[in-house]
Order: C-alpha cells, then sequence, then structure tokens
C-alpha cells in the first residue's frame, strides 16, 4: 500500500513545498525544474484567469512571446553579461538565449509596430514561462530554474501619463491580491537591475523568505531593506569616542582600497561559542546603502555572502590598490587610526593616494552622512517620529516597476509626437514593467497557509472547492450526495481515480467538487484531503445510514459541523465564501 | 499611415503564412521563432480550449511538465543522439535540453509513480511548448524551432487494452477534428522514430504540404506515402528486358555498396532542356522502401534530397566498401550488368564480396520482391481491385501512435500485475502517443481556407465571430448595434484600439463580438476585416441613416445581405452555425 499519510516533518525549512510534493500537486525533475501535475496545473490555471481578469480591467491585451531571445538584442540593452541567462547550444551557434523576462523583446516589437503617440497607451502582457541558470536553486517553486510569469509592460509617451498608467497597474494589484485574502505588504522597493526610479515590491509574510520587508508600527510606511531607512539616533554626527568596526573591501577594477567605519554592535559577545567569530560581522553593515554610496564595489547585492570580496591576506597578496576610500557612518569621528587589517597590506601605505569620503550619486538624504548599519526590528522609523520598524522575512510575488526610457532609449523605440509635446517631433517611449510569479506564488501561497495536517487554499485558486469522502459502505450513497452539492446534479462524477498524483480523471474540468471513491480507508482519505488542502470536506461517516447526517469540515477555519444532508449546501457555500 | 491593405501576392507560396503576419496574428522574432499577437493568441487559446473538451471525454488528466529534460534520460532511451535536440549551456554543463517531445519524461514520472495494474489505464496530456533545432525552418508556424504541442501519453498493462485506448483516441481525434469542419484525411502512417507499429496520421490537404498522402478514389485505403503501397503490374516478376535504372548508395558504415535496380521511368526526356540531368532521378525511387528493406544506408528519409549519400566520384576517391548489396525492383531481372557508374570504383571489383538479395526485415509482401518506384497519382491501389491512387499535398496536424513498450521497457516503466496476466508478476506499460500540432494547425487552417481577399476561421476557433464596421457618421450608433448584437447588452464594447496587431483591448476577453472604432474610411475597415477574416461583418453603411438597415457579410459562405437591424440577430446567428 501506498503510505502518505502526514509524516512528522511539518514545521521544517521544508515543509510546504515537501506538502506539495506528497499531495501529489508537483514533481521535482532535476534540480529546480519541476513537472507539475493535474492538481498543481489546476491552481496554475486558476491562478491565470484570475490575473487575465485584472490584466483585461486594465485594458491590457494579452500576447505570447517566444521563451527565445538573442544575445544580440540584449547587448543593445547591456543586459547581455548577466550571469543567470540559458544560453542555447545550437546547430548555427545563434547566440539564442532563453528569456528570464522581455523587455528586451516587446520593446523591439512595439518599437516595430507603433509609430504615432495617437497608439499609445498600450499595455501588453503575457503569461509564460522564464528561465534563469539559477546558481542554487531551491526552495522549490519559490527559487527554480524555470518559472511561470506574468509580465506586463506599459507603453506611453509622456511620464506623467507613464505614473497614470503606474497607478492603474497598482490598484490593478490590490484587486488582484485582495481577492487572494491572504495578507500581503506593498514595500517600496529599489529598482536595481531593471532600472527606472519607481518601484514597489509584493510580499507574503513567510519564514520561508529571502527578502526582508521593514514595516512601521504606527505609519504607513513600509520598505525593503535594500531601500528601507531607519531613524537615526540624536546624536552629534561626529563623536569621536563611539566604538567603531572597520570593513574593508576592494573595487571591482581592484584598484582601490574601500575602508567602511560604523559602530560597533552591541550584542551580547558570541565569542565565547565560537572563538573564531572576532571581529564585527558582514551581517551587520548595511551593503545595500554601501552599494549605493560605492556603486563599484566588488559585491553582487543580492548573494553578498558569497560575491562580497573583502580584503583579507588572500587578496592582499594578488592584488594592489593604488588609491583608497574611506567611507563613514555619521555616528563616527572621521580620520580614526587604521584599523589592524590594513597592516596586511603588501603595498606601501604611503603609495596609496586616500580619497576620503566619496561623494555619493545615489544614496538619499545628507550625502557626507551615511547610516550603515544594517536595519532591525525594534529601530525607529525614519518616516514618522514615533513608530518602530519591524523586519519581516517575505517572499516577493509580485513587482512593478516604473522603468522609463531605460529600455526605449537603447532599442530606439520612439513615437512621433506634436511639436508642443517635443519639439524633436519625437520621443522614446515611457515604459513600465509589472511581474507576478505564478510558479513563486503557488510555492508561497502554500507556505503562507500550510499548517501541521497539510495544506490550505483560498477559493478563488483551489484546485476543487469540495472533496466527498464516503466511509465503507457509504460509496453509492456518496454519488448523490457529491451530484447534490452546489446544485449539480447531472453526469459523472469527478473521482479521483487511481492516486491522487496522477489520475485526477478530468471528465468534467468546470466542477468544484470532487468525489474520493478510491478503495481506502475513510481515515486515509481524511488525512488525504487534510494533506492536499480542499477548502470543505463532507465527510459520510458513521451518522449517515439511518439519519443521512454528513460532517461538514473547514480546516482553515477551524469547523467542524455535523448537519442533515438537506442543509449542506448552504452550509458549504457559507463557509466558502469566508475563504 | 499605416498601409495594411491588401497587396496583390494572394496566391504565392507563402500566401496564408504573410496573411497571418499582415493581418497582426503574429510576428516573425527570429528564423522559425515566432511571437504570437492578441489575434494569434485568441486562436490558440481557443484551440486548447477545444482540445481539452475531447481530452476530457477520453478521461485524460492535464499535466504540466518542464520543458527541459536531460540527456541522460534520452540516452536511455536511445534518441540522445538527435541532430534536432536544442541543448542548453548552462554553468553546471549539466547535459540539459528543450525537449522536442515528452515520451522519456513522462515515462520516467509515471513509472515513479503507478506501480499497480490496478492504477491503470491512465491518460495524461500537456498542451505546452516544444522545442527542435530546426535546420531550415520554413513556411512560417509549418516548420518552427518553437511549437506549441498537444501531446497524450497513455498507459495500459495489456496490449489489447491499449489498442481499446488507442480506439477511443482515434475517436475523440475524430469528434475533435469534425469540429472544426475543415476537410481532413486520415492516413495509416510510418512510425518511424517513435517506434510501435500502429499509427495514424491526421492531414489537412494543402498545396503547401510537405507531406504526400496517396487516398483511393474507390475504397477506404489512405495511407502517408511512406507506408503506402500501389497494385502492382500483372507482369512476370522477372523480365530480363524491362528498361532499368540504377542508383547507388553506401552503408553508413561506409563498408557496403547498395546498388538499386529498379525500372526505368516512362516520360517525356527532359534531357534536352537541361542536358545535365541524365541519369535517373532520385525523384523515382521509392526510398522509403528502400530504406525498409535496407535500414543501414546512409540516408536520412525525411530529407532525401540532402542527406542520402549518394555513390559518385567523390565518395568514391575516399571511402573503400568491402561488399556491395544489389537491390531489385520485381520486375528486374536478376544479375543485371553493373551499370556505368560502378566503373569509378577504385576498389577493385574482385575484392567485393557480393551479398545479392539481401533479406529485408520489415517491409511487407514478399521480402525478395520489391516496388521500388514512388507512388504516383493513377497508379492502381494495392488494397482493391479497381480503384487508382491519388496522391494529395498535405500538412500533417495529428499523429497517434501505438508505442507498446517502445520506453517503458528501457526506462523501466512497469506495473505489479497478477499471475494469470504474467507469470513475472510484472510487465512494462503498453504505451501510446498522440499529438497535435496547435501552432502549426493555425497555419494550416490558414493555409485551407485563405482566400484573395484575406484569411478565414472556423467558427469555434475564430479570434472573433462577428466585427461591426461602422461609416462615418455612424460611429456612436454602431456601439448600441455592437451592444445589441449576441443578446448582450450591457459595458463597454470590444474596441479594436490603435492598430489591429497589438490593441486589442481585451476588456471582456469572453465577448465574441469586435467593434472596429478605429479612425479609418469605411472601405479601408472593410478590406482589414476581410483580411483578418472574421466568419461574420456587420456594416453600418450608407442605408443605416433613415433606415436602419446593416449589410451581413460572410465571405466564406458568399453571403451579403442587407437587412433591418432587428433582423440582424437570427441571421448572424444563422450564418454562424453553418461555419
Amino acid at each position: 500500500m501506498y503510505i502518505r499519510g502526514i509524516s512528522g516533518n511539518a514545521g521544517e525549512e521544508d515543509d510546504s513545498h515537501s506538502l506539495l510534493i506528497r499531495a501529489g500537486f508537483l514533481r521535482q525533475a532535476y534540480s529546480g525544474i519541476f513537472h507539475l501535475l493535474p492538481l498543481g496545473l489546476r491552481v496554475q490555471d486558476k491562478l491565470e484567469r484570475l490575473i487575465d481578469k485584472h490584466m483585461r480591467r486594465i485594458g491590457a491585451s494579452k500576447v505570447s512571446l517566444s521563451s527565445i531571445s538573442s544575445e544580440e538584442l540584449w547587448q543593445k540593452s547591456g543586459r547581455a553579461n548577466n550571469a543567470e541567462l540559458l544560453r542555447l547550444n545550437d546547430r548555427r551557434e545563434s547566440g539564442f538565449l532563453l528569456s528570464p523576462t522581455h523587455e528586451e523583446e516587446i520593446t523591439a516589437l512595439t518599437a516595430s509596430a507603433v509609430k504615432s503617440y495617437k497608439e499609445l497607451p498600450l499595455r501588453l502582457y503575457q503569461i509564460s514561462r522564464k528561465y534563469r541558470d539559477e546558481r542554487r536553486p531551491r526552495q522549490g517553486l519559490l527559487r527554480a530554474k524555470e518559472f511561470l510569469m506574468k509580465d506586463l509592460y506599459t507603453f506611453d509617451y509622456a511620464p506623467e501619463m507613464a505614473l497614470e498608467t503606474y497607478s492603474d497597474v497598482r490598484g490593478a494589484y490590490a484587486a488582484f491580491f485582495d481577492e487572494l485574502k491572504i495578507p500581503y505588504m506593498v514595500a517600496e522597493a529599489d529598482s536595481g537591475a531593471m532600472g527606472g526610479n519607481l518601484s514597489h515590491e509584493y510580499h507574503f509574510l513567510s519564514s520561508k523568505g529571502e527578502d526582508n520587508v521593514c514595516a512601521c508600527n504606527h505609519c504607513s510606511y513600509i520598505a525593503n531593506e535594500e531601500l528601507a531607512e531607519k531613524r537615526r539616533e540624536p546624536t552629534q554626527a561626529q563623536q569621536a569616542n563611539v566604538p567603531h568596526a572597520t570593513w574593508t573591501g576592494i573595487s571591482k577594477d581592484n584598484k582601490t582600497l574601500v575602508r567602511v567605519y560604523y559602530p560597533q554592535p552591541q550584542r551580547a559577545s558570541a565569542d565565547s561559542e565560537n572563538p573564531a567569530a572576532t571581529g564585527p560581522s558582514l551581517s551587520d553593515l548595511n551593503i545595500h546603502v554601501l552599494k549605493q554610496i560605492y556603486p563599484d564595489l566588488n559585491a553582487a547585492i543580492d548573494d553578498p555572502a558569497t560575491a562580497l570580496r573583502i580584503w583579507d591576506s588572500n587578496v592582499s597578496a594578488e592584488v594592489h590598490p593604488r588609491q583608497c576610500v574611506d567611507i563613514f557612518d555619521y555616528r563616527i569621528a572621521r580620520n580614526p587610526h587604521p584599523p589592524e587589517k590594513i597592516l596586511t597590506l603588501t603595498t606601501p601605505q604611503s603609495e596609496l593616494d586616500t580619497a576620503r569620503d566619496t561623494a555619493p550619486s545615489s544614496h538619499p538624504g545628507n550625502p557626507q552622512s551615511f547610516d550603515l548599519t544594517k536595519i532591525s526590528s525594534g529601530d525607529g522609523c525614519s518616516r514618522c517620529a514615533t513608530g518602530t520598524l519591524t523586519v519581516h522575512k517575505a517572499i516577493e510575488v509580485g513587482h512593478t516597476f516604473h522603468l522609463g526610457t531605460r529600455y526605449s532609449a537603447p532599442l530606439n523605440a520612439v513615437v512621433a509626437v506634436p511639436p508642443e509635446v517635443d519639439a524633436a517631433g519625437q520621443v522614446a517611449m515611457q515604459m513600465g514593467c509589472h511581474g507576478i510569479g505564478l510558479s513563486r506564488m503557488i510555492g508561497a501561497v502554500a507556505a503562507a497557509l500550510a499548517d501541521s495536517k497539510g495544506l490550505n487554499w483560498p477559493r478563488v485558486i483551489t484546485p476543487f472547492e469540495v472533496a466527498v469522502l464516503p466511509g465503507k459502505g457509504n460509496e453509492e450513497d456518496a454519488v448523490g450526495v457529491y451530484e447534490g452539492l452546489m446544485g449539480r446534479g447531472r453526469g459523472a462524477p469527478v473521482a479521483v481515480g487511481q492516486e491522487v498524483e496522477l489520475g485526477y480523471a478530468a471528465s468534467r474540468e468546470k466542477e468544484e467538487v470532487v468525489l474520493d471513491d478510491r478503495d481506502r480507508p475513510l481515515g486515509w482519505k481524511m488525512k488525504d484531503a487534510d494533506l492536499v488542502g480542499y477548502p470543505v470536506v463532507v465527510v459520510l461517516g458513521r451518522r449517515w445510514k439511518g439519519e443521512r447526517v454528513v460532517e461538514v469540515q473547514c480546516r482553515r477555519l477551524g469547523i467542524k459541523k455535523e448537519v442533515e444532508v438537506e442543509e449542506m449546501n448552504g452550509l458549504v457555500r457559507d463557509l466558502l465564501d469566508q475563504l
């Protein structure tokens, strides 16, 4: 017998992903690559239809671009060097790649089709597979090599119109997320590799999340850690006696030593437990701010642990910087003694031209006065006077970007405009791009709603709304109950079939009720229904024969209720309306 | 102004593909790679839903396998050397490829999930993008590098059950094709690279087709050229005096010379026009039969013109065969004089061990008596005594294969069975695979129904069923006509938007009526509607004001009728029911 009862690992780090596998939503084919089984595909199809609805409401037209793009086009936009591009190896060495996103292709397509400002605004979206050569695929659908994305691209001819479009899209996103009835956060975000200067992220709270979102407990301020600012301490800007830590790095071209001075964190020393952990931890430093101050730092912001090139004896043996840049936290007095580490420099100190306090390009606030320490829960909110921030682990499931002319300018996507708009008679289109990760969202919803018994699904994307579970001897009656449910009374039932994983006989796909007609004990079926996470379960148990009483269960709402079969439909409907 | 009127090239070889582009259904991104625009995607989505309906009716469950597979798995099935596999170039050199079809993956998946005969039959299908490194992409969607396919895989545990399944699938295919209301042929087919021994192809007749399908004018015999047989001439098997032609090839391992003797075709000599065309043409030889007789021939059956290695002076200078195989048509006497070409052999004749009349492995009929000439229209039918065959150019749009254990055996996809089924207690599953090319079918339908004015669509897959075209001054009234059409009376109309290519505002996707509200002359709109191929067009022309008379057009049925607006709905419905 195929044992699929709940094993004891609920609550582990990988619980919701393994629940998705055990409940038969998907299978891993290779690392970061998944096959969707009938249950998983039903969830994904419902998500797609829900997104279609909200895209239609803002007048977006659906297209379907090829998954294949060309290196040549990505060179024009300056993104061909992305290490995560998956390249094809074809017989002509055509330089093809699998698109992780479609800014380049849609901009080229629109440039060829749209010539006049009269044809704008234009809103085009698609829902398709995207690819990235993920270094470390992990957490199932949350970080995969192949994933399903909704990507909407918007085209306007004036910045203020593009901002109106941006606002329309935010409205559509809010309406979409509201329908899922799962708490979400909209965070101000860094626009990163996408370019542009206005960006929001949509997050589900989850301990599995790899994003840190800072939210104020008093005002509406919510921002991704990359962009968030904490309230500054009421202190003099330069105090000579603040204990400080130093972190030393190197520029991308190896020519500049970067020394960073920031307050020594005040915390219980971990040295007694781990004697090797001397010196300040990199985790105290706000590398997002550092990267904004000094963009040429040899660091990959999305993976600081592995990619930041730290100045140590190995590096100093092979790299010989010609100058030094010092960057100070606002709490640290300038010109402290060089930290001990610097003594390992093989280049004589005298040869280093010191260029202290480099002028930052984009960091908000006083350009010469940086807050270089990481935000922690309990720090003050920078936007209001009284609130404190909480740092939440979160899973990003959506993103909106205002791109401006980041892609339309290099790809020459221009439209003719009247002279009062632009004297030159043409402008590069103002673009936006707006993503929702569908496969990632399946993983994120699973993580957000799973409990110790199994998965749970919001009604709008559940694979089936109701499962009917007959106990021994009630199998034939269950068909009648099934047919009576939801007012549907004809045709053969949707049978669970052989095993949940593969066998959902899809004889009536629009049906939202499933009858578990497998030859298994009732207890096994109940555990399986919990595992799959049907919003409502109807059990034909001991009180069926004679009394015609069914048990209606809704685990998410904590409800188990025995009702006569005549009352069943009303109760089921009431429960579903709350999910 | 963007000119999209009908240019004069209708009727050219590439007409329907260029119509698809000019009418805004798709754009070519790269050779053999296409972006679907809103109109094209609507057709594709409707095809997908129609196929879903017929798959559900035979109890098939829908899955969605990754597009990525691994070379390692394809080595197990023996297909890793396929030159058309598109390989990925990832950071770990993982040996990934883009699947052109999913026998390997689905067999591996099913092997891991299904353990007992009680879980069968199982029918799984998907509709997803497939990839092949096409040497010469051509004819738009008909031969592309990326294409959308429906692939159904069936699993049974006994051959007779698999044949029942095969028959169910044939029924579903017939029901699906019937709904398109386009004439199609079901041909007996060679199962080729797929393996197995029962196979049918579904074809649309088209001069653009690359397949040749032979159909009898008297009985029900229809077969692909690869498998078709013509009635033999009532003649002695070995006549010494039949004028013969000779074709000489070489085996894959270069060790065997293959000499083929077949009747000299009787036709007007082309020599006077093209003096270089001496000797028999390869096009007279039936290489499908030849390949069945001698599978080791150095030839790619799907591309004889380029891949057959002909024995000529270049080859003979570098290749030194050790033996010789002679193959005779049934009309030719054995042991003719070696043809002149052989005289160019650099290997002395005496060194060639002659192994004449090789015993064929699989060719039907008398193994020693081959019909080696190609089938032409007018040849006699081999299945009935009186009919003659016609060779039709056709586009293959579907295929059913009985695979047997071609994949389940090498991939060890076995199920436990009772001893009365198999003494060993387990058997490899009996499989079938059944494809429909969705993107190819869009191209094939376009080719089948296009006329000199533009495209035409069957009602079930048309992007919109009805277009409303207002003349100058009738724009506001047209909204009312639009709303009254098809009994729908609320909401904003589906506007064509800026340009047909990109701008279908998708505010009410389920609507089947489109209102052309663009600022263009009526004549331009009518040409555009013809180009797109809406089944029914409603024109508010000169007789609208005052008389409230609209013109209802149906180009495919040759109908133009002026009716009062009250009669419009009935007429439109009648017309649609015929398409």
